[in-house]
């Protein structure tokens, strides 16, 4: 293909990703993560002996994930959720799938009966939020387990796997990898990619916004996401080691 | 494969599926859908020159969705939602999925600046309620469309396709389609599959639950869903026809 | 008088009370009760051990009932109380209403510190959806209570009396038994009866909507109810009795 | 009868029945309407042009009521409905009744496309608050009604009649007029009458809180009311003929 | 000065004051403060052992305050807060300034673990609203004290000081003392003065509306309010030994 | 004074102040203000033709803030207020000033019927957080004037002082500037002044949290507060002058 994208990408490039830890001094574990001009800061809690109501008593943990943006975070401001008096479907849906996405890669036998919560606020929002909140959310989850082992509240890392996140389109018949706002607003389809770091599948959402699609481009896009998903889960890597020194 | 499931089906064969057209006197469409012990009670509403903001004045028209269960839909009773003081994230997530599948085989134009709600109202819950919801309100979409070319309010139809809808799972090893209650909540994965008449994909779903899958049962549910859904757009068709008459 | 009304009943005539138990698989009690177009869905709960507050340590137990109509139980759809974010005052009253007079026929200390739920949810509405509530919901107490018994939850049936209830109104001058939507819209006064099996008076409310009414009216309108009543209270037992079989 | 009630009135005596009108300087009306310790503030607003979208262009108006108990109006503190998020069935079940019964005696289309709003607000409450609160709500009317007559804003008095109420109970087994808080908490049956100034029947609710009750204690309660409402319509006329000078 | 006020009053002049103790028979302590045409019902509750969470098992007592204006409290009438949904961001910054005022006199400790909530409902308003409730706050809650005293709840009165509290403002260049509303509405400078019955300093808020001011000023603004809150206190003390008689 | 405070300031010292403006790339203006610890995004927006309903056809603009904490800005997480369903007193009080102080140096006529709304999230709170989001939202509302006398949506700015914020306090009988949270958290009087950039007072709130405070100490916490500002406008002035190059 000749033609470049909208910001010169070719169309199974990233955006530049970028991952820093302790952007704030929170000490259960804080990331900034960017895709481009996405930014999500991330932030874990570790609730020590909280669990929801039907694991009381079960020896198990949980983890949880909160999604929010900045009213100002997209170019037309957004009313602010406390304002409107609660949560949108768009939140709620966005922040079950972080939930469900990092649970997938922990054994809640090993956390305890241990409650972890998951804080993702979108700074700036430039397509792609969702996906850059799981692969910033690991980060801090794996920054909270460590602290937790430090602090000798659990005894063992009860992470399995780590875990990326990625989304790819059809737009103007280009298959298409981690979609900004424009092309994101043109797409065809828009489908959303969780992998874990040795490659298997955690979720999968495709879902065509004006023609469908066929088995054949599913699987091109799947090519695509775990292209960008194993790059991705390198930086994750790279920068979880980088904390350890 | 020797072994039958719970309710002594094969892998690939769908509960017995039924719809009942005119389950109510509702003029714009009502009919209650069964796939098995699961009960749903679709009705349409037209609403001639109702349309959301961003569509005032530009001769396009819309189509939403709405769900809920009856509190006693299940064994154990859920709360009334009114009670809560608002729909869970559970619930918004299901209509805005059937919402977006009936819209793919929608022609905005042709539909004119007048809206369609299709209410779908959980009688009874046994698995599978949010794809028998997108079966049965494709039935009362299609109804409504017919009263309202035939009381001259449109003058062509806008359906561009048949949209049906069908839940495959992996429990204990076995690719399975259709799952009931039991089985989706052993299921290590849970996918749904909303297909056109046509055998185009408009939405995919798939999430571990518990182990993560893999490339080759991401396709092999896709064929079971397939199948499945070729037999429920073929009871679909036969309920539309025996309108006419 | 020669004259019939709109749907040729004479002006003591019920509509066709029909009660269907076991409409769905709930193991509590589930019955669809029918006033000509009026279709309510009535499902009892079981919850052993749960009281209200003032009632813990008591001994005593409580029946609460909860009412909705599905949005297009009525020709113009109305809007879906979950949505809106809370129950509207007319429904409030009316589950008071059926709460109240069901729990006139419980011996509290009977039933021990034990709750039952009674949801009544309008399939279809063509008016008396609250007296039709209070009938069916007898029908699924009295299942409810029988199938307690049979665990062993409760030693002794607590039920001492039936319950049932029936509108009468007046419109254009003529006193009406079992009122219909058209007449209902049109009636000056409007009046509920909620009367035992053995004919003594639970609750009584007439309301004029428009011309005030007179002490003899309100007792002819009486009359028509416990005609009315009685009628329903066989049609109830017959119900009740087919069940035992 | 040779026993006297708790404070010494017969079964037929209301308690000291007053009304203090221009409680506040509220010009669109005020009084407080007092039943011995139950004290019920009452005001009116006119909104000129302001009426429910149902009546907009119809020509006519329409009267609402709004009903709230301060916290410490009982001896129990309640909570403050602002506090919990929204009125309560109670509430808006009273507020229902006061706005129906009030309108029983106005002329919509004299009062023109004008909307009056009815506030209680029970400052000490001892049984009784939704009559005294209909007593009190048509004195606030008919001053808001002189108010808009003087300022020319309608040409007619929309008032038909006056309207009164009051209420009646069983009390271990004797018929009772106009009960305070502590027989009305011991009372088999609670009833509540509104009646026009005429004598004529606007709105009648009977309930029996424990056991039933029969035909001729209905009659007895009826009479024991008409008995009272004309003591009390006669105050009410004493209190808007005094305003007159 | 020669110029007088709307009201005729001096620029340091208060506006009549006056405390009626036992306007309703509530107990704990009830008191209506009158600044002029500004009239507050202010009530005490005691909640023997109940204090927030933070508090228990720490020997200590809380006191809060709840505001509330009636809906034609003021000319044109304001919407029910309950009918809102919930409190505004004016009643909670004002009932959060009431109870801080009231705890700065109350020693925690000799409270004990009790709870004390002072009601204010504004029965009509002219400006100073929270100021009066301050004032007729601290008398009810003397009284409340005292019946606490009486019963034995507690041993010692936890009251270390009285407080009142005023208004000042700068309008159209004049500094004046407790501003009715006109001249609220008009003031340049609206300040809010708590001031100890010894004359200690407890709270200030001083918010320009209009132009800024100057330190001097703002020195005028205490000296006035120092002088009014000598008389308030006075009347408090006054009040409070009538009480006692 | 010999004594150092917990971070080795002078008691007239300010922590570390900083602008980084254009930390997002909105339009409007965007900054991130830092005093110490504690940062807080602040973001503008610029709606050409929206005021609210008072000021429509009135040629004058308005100014508004809004405010909120990221749940994970303090150690102990608090709860999102979405979650919540609503803003809670605090903020909306901390709101209210902010907006009352931003609108204090705006000429609304000269401002037009446009409305600016400030966000001011918390990213990281030690104290001080609402006179930080006043200096911050200085800088932004400054910015979006500028870009929109570029873009000629206004002729003139409207802008007529600078304006700045800070805390002062009384903390073990010391009188410190500029307070950090564990400094807050022990006063005995915590105190914020708003002060233009010219000297003159804009708003000034000082509360007991513990012992009253005398006249002098008043003025020495406004002394130390005159320095601070002075101080802080000197940063805004070169914020603003950078932008300008």
């Amino acid at each position: 293909m000749d033609n470049l994208r909208i910001d010169n990408r070719r169309n199974d490039e990233l955006r530049e990703v970028s991952f820093i830890p302790n952007f704030t001094n929170n000490r259960d574990g804080s990331c900034l993560v960017s895709f481009g001009n996405t930014k999500v800061l991330c932030n874990a809690t570790f609730n020590a002996g909280h669990v929801p109501g039907f694991l009381r008593n079960s020896g198990q943990g949980w983890v949880t994930a909160e999604y929010s943006m900045l009213p100002k975070a997209t170019n037309d401001r957004n009313q602010r959720e406390a304002v409107k008096g609660g949560q949108t479907g768009r939140t709620l849906e966005i922040q079950r799938l972080i939930g469900r996405s990092l649970r997938a890669v922990v054994d809640m036998s090993k956390l305890g009966e241990n409650g972890i919560i998951i804080d993702c606020d979108v700074i700036q929002a430039d397509g792609g939020t969702r996906t850059a909140s799981i692969c910033g959310g690991y980060v801090v989850l794996y920054m909270c387990i460590q602290n937790a082992l430090k602090n000798g509240i659990i005894k063992e890392s009860p992470i399995i796997n780590s875990v990326a996140a990625v989304s790819c389109g059809i737009v103007n018949g280009q298959i298409l990898l981690d979609l900004k706002y424009e092309e994101d607003s043109n797409a065809d389809v828009d489908a959303n990619f969780i992998i874990s770091g040795t490659g298997e599948l955690i979720d999968i959402q495709a879902t065509s916004e004006g023609n469908p699609f066929k088995k054949g481009e599913l699987l091109e896009m799947l090519s695509l996401a775990e292209k960008g998903i194993s790059e991705i889960s390198a930086l994750q890597q790279k920068t979880i080691e980088s904390l350890k020194i």
